[in-house]
């Protein structure tokens, strides 16, 4: 921590402030300035209360310097690689989750799953909880839907990665999901990240629409926290004051979270930005600034999609984009 | 809905796209224009499938009209008023809501809820379920803390208002408090809302970071769709760019609410600014701008507070503030 | 500037940050702490270059420390009062600037000033250069208007503000404006900035839709390095997720830059909310948290007003308004 | 335009509705719906007076249905190739327009233009004006900026772009430039936008911090009823609330962009990002969206430099990601 004194600070306000570190079992090291003095605080371990200093007369600054997060840094590890139903390894080849919003049915499922493995993707994706905006919208077949992910994977081989609302269904979601999802609008439960931390599963944590990248690691931390290792980030798209789409896809965090932290990340282009045709696009570019994997929506019969038709991809479309993805994966050589 | 077709579009997608229309259920009604034609569609009672009608050849856009809001529209009812305790009328009487960010000991609890008391305050407030962005930090003291907050009402007859974070401490929350709060990081928990939705006890919404005012309504929709009409909401600060401020206090949403909906709305301008200094002016504007109620931090010690410190006013200092809300709210003459 | 180390940073590693610190003529402060090093950095009188540190080996993050504005610094002045055209005293007595947006006619003009001046507005304001975000849209009456906004202080003997769109016409308005304005999205227009500061005649400077407090007074640091310190400030709305208003309007910046700078701040309500009926409301919530002053947009006929109509109020709204200001500017007693 | 009814609207306040419209001129058409009505409007060429309608009794709300932007928009012409200098096609062929933040010296000019060149960039840039937001730091070279462009222009081939503070300086700038350049926070100085419609030379608008793509698009279709149809557009990020990246790159404009008009867009990843790890991701993302170009900042000692060092790629860097940029190009098969 670092307090920034006032040109006019006297100077037993500057030994006050000094008294005052020590008192708190810290160290003080004045660094007398050209214009100003500033003054060093060493011996923290956590946070320092700068409430205590920031009040202090002749004080004009607070200035906090150590990140928050501890287990997620890169600085306590290399990569992570999640490993996800003994099948795919997220880090290190590149992760394309793929399916419905919502699991409708086993025809719609199955269908999706079918034509989703063919074009390459190797996780089935598929909403069984939904948080909806509105409490008139569908919310999802619930455990029934669960079912249909089981027999889907039985089916295809493919891991299913599904979303868990609350503690309620947590338990039953990790008993079926191979990944649990938690969405944007509880990047910030804590109550559900701590019972996620306890489970022995990979988790997808998704952004939340306004999380600055600290919020979203220290989420992530909260798990990690519990001892759980398998947590892979994913980037849904910010709120910004944009129009033109639905949210804002900010890709600049998939290099600032590989700067900060050994944990992969994903990117939604879907959610993203909620336009059928700029998914392609902005699927491309998140695998052109290094995302480890990608989320796609994809639907064989959007328009009677029960959720989020808009978006969803048709088959033929996934294909195409799954074509053009693994030339610019090509071209970007990912490091495997 | 309105569909607006492209200059180009022929005859024959113009009937295609009524022919659809038709198909679902509704009634089209073209409305050729100067340069392009629109396309009225009526009859739907819910959302009609846009999605449907934007992709189909000669669309240019589809326009979503009617608001998704029905409960708590300004269409459906005058003014809520929020009896709580059988001490205060939100919506009615200006609700001052002061207390601790945490209840930390029963002396702490006991000297601020005096001290706001003697100020004017109506309600007391004090986590004892603490929300917070590290898992390191203090998270309150739990159950202790809501039997200390039982004390306090007993002691000085003020109600009390406190947050539940999650369903499983949501019922121990509501037997304790007279009002329970749901935190910004929750407003869209849906589970959680659906929850208190079946509790027939005042409820305080505070408004989610990134939250448009029609999430915000959208989201006090859940609570009373489930029976639930005793809801106050409270503008707390949204997500901007700025960095003088700790959130951006967006008062502008106080009239917008007032315009939409019948229910109460308060400001809470600690969490909102987060800077001390910054506390009182902003509570004042609150006041002005028609806030039926503010949400005030005080603690008598802030700088040995366990969370927030840096915002809290002292007992004097929200003397001083209340003297000024008194002589504002006269100022305003809120209708009684 | 403080340079924090990595953990894994060695003692080569130190030397070498605070040799360059040394050979860049300032002097380092090496601060071992428990778990990292940080280094101050002290003896540089403007910015230092925080790149040539920041890419060397063991560093993890270099932390800019001091504010890059000086002369409109709180530290430098008390308060600074402007004095417009021998009669208001901002930054003393409550300026209140209203008129229509648009100078349309004489009669227009006339009607709206006589208006205003019986309702207690002491400045008027009308546009005769209008920046437009439509090249199709009425773009203002130009000299003429300015001749009319002279005919207009001498009837009533109110000052007049009005604004300059670019280097061409500042001359010109600077010879009729008792106040000359710098509108939103010139507030980073540095070559007009810059001609400004070379005149002596008050400017009202609105931020920039999405300009931080830094980059506001830095702007008005423009004007002052001119020589020109009669520089109010206003704040007219930013650029949020918000759609309930047509800027969000963030009243936080006033108690904010009263505490960073000496410069007087008013507040235009017309243009933040962007909607007649959320005007007034937030008015008040503007003097309620101390703004020195308010711009109002104020048309005797809105519905047929060349610009803004649906901003406007008409006469006796602006009556009520100014009523109800009254109080609250008593009740919040100003300093005078 | 549409006018949305409230459900209490009474058929006479309806009809008040239909008959205004009609005494504008327009077209009323009523469409009574389950729950309320809604009147479309048409016969109008330009915007209708909104607020004529929107304060009547009964109506509920008033929706804009038509697009502002004429000249722009992708209904009027397919897609507009601008030839720079008679050596490059932006919207043909991928354009790298790279160099350094400013002009210093015609050594470090060429040195970088050279090391530019051989790396495959097809244009030059580097400011001789420099829009600072502190007086306090360096302005540029001015025109002797401007000569050494023209000489370096010279002795590489390469046709170079800059950018035009102002009006004053434009007619010097347009003199030298093969691309006149329109900063940020100039992309609404409409008097500047003007003039530069009068040019007959190829323009590069950035997009302002805060602008929509609409307003965007409109500060285009200035330029273009100038008669200057020679525009590029630049997305170089907006503001929001991260702090990862200076600004946030907003990629999902390509996409939007190319829907709605028939302009080439190219990206700033050097400004977007604002760290110089980020901007070799970044380029490769805004490729794989459908940029037409890049424009990247270059210096060969960027630790000297006196603007931007801390984004500016060295020159072999620059050479990696022209070779990964050719890559990704390939993959995506831009249409040529």
């Amino acid at each position: 921590m670092l307090i920034v004194m006032k040109q006019t600070a006297t100077a037993d306000e500057m030994d006050a402030v000094c008294e005052r570190i020590a008192s708190m079992g810290f160290e003080p090291h004045p660094m007398p300035g050209a214009t100003r003095t500033a003054i060093g605080v060493t011996g923290n371990q956590g946070p320092v209360g700068a409430h205590l200093l920031k009040e202090m007369c002749g004080v004009l600054e607070v200035i906090r310097v150590s990140k928050p997060f501890k287990l997620v840094s890169r600085e306590t590890r290399d990569r992570t690689i999640v490993e996800v139903g003994g099948k795919v390894q997220i880090g290190k080849e590149l992760a394309v989750i793929a399916g419905p919003c919502s699991i409708e049915s086993y025809e719609q499922a199955s269908t999706v799953a079918h034509a989703v493995k063919a074009a390459g993707a190797n996780i089935f994706r598929g909403g069984a909880f939904k948080p909806r905006s509105s409490p008139y919208s569908f919310q999802g077949l619930g455990k029934e839907g669960l079912e249909i992910l089981a027999t889907i994977r039985e089916e295809t081989g493919m891991p299913v990665c599904t979303e868990a609302l609350d503690e309620e269904n947590l338990e039953l979601v990790a008993e079926y999901a191979d990944i649990v999802q938690v969405g944007t609008r509880n990047m910030q439960n804590f109550s559900l990240l701590r019972k996620i931390g306890q489970l022995r599963k990979p988790v997808l944590l998704k952004r939340g629409m306004a999380a600055t990248l600290e919020e979203f690691l220290m989420s992530a931390e909260y798990i990690l926290s519990g001892g759980n290792y398998d947590v892979i980030l994913c980037e849904r798209g910010i709120r910004a004051f944009s129009t033109h789409s639905r949210n804002t896809l900010d890709l600049s965090i998939i290099p600032a979270v590989q700067t900060n932290s050994h944990l992969p990340i994903i990117a939604d282009p879907s959610h993203g930005v909620g336009i059928r045709e700029a998914v392609e696009p902005m699927a491309l570019a998140s695998v052109a600034a290094g995302a480890d994997g990608l989320m796609i929506e994809v639907h064989h019969d959007p328009d009677a999609a029960l959720s989020e038709g808009a978006q969803s991809l048709l088959p033929g479309q996934f294909q195409q984009l799954m074509d053009r993805v693994a030339k610019v994966e090509a071209a970007v050589e990912r490091p495997q």
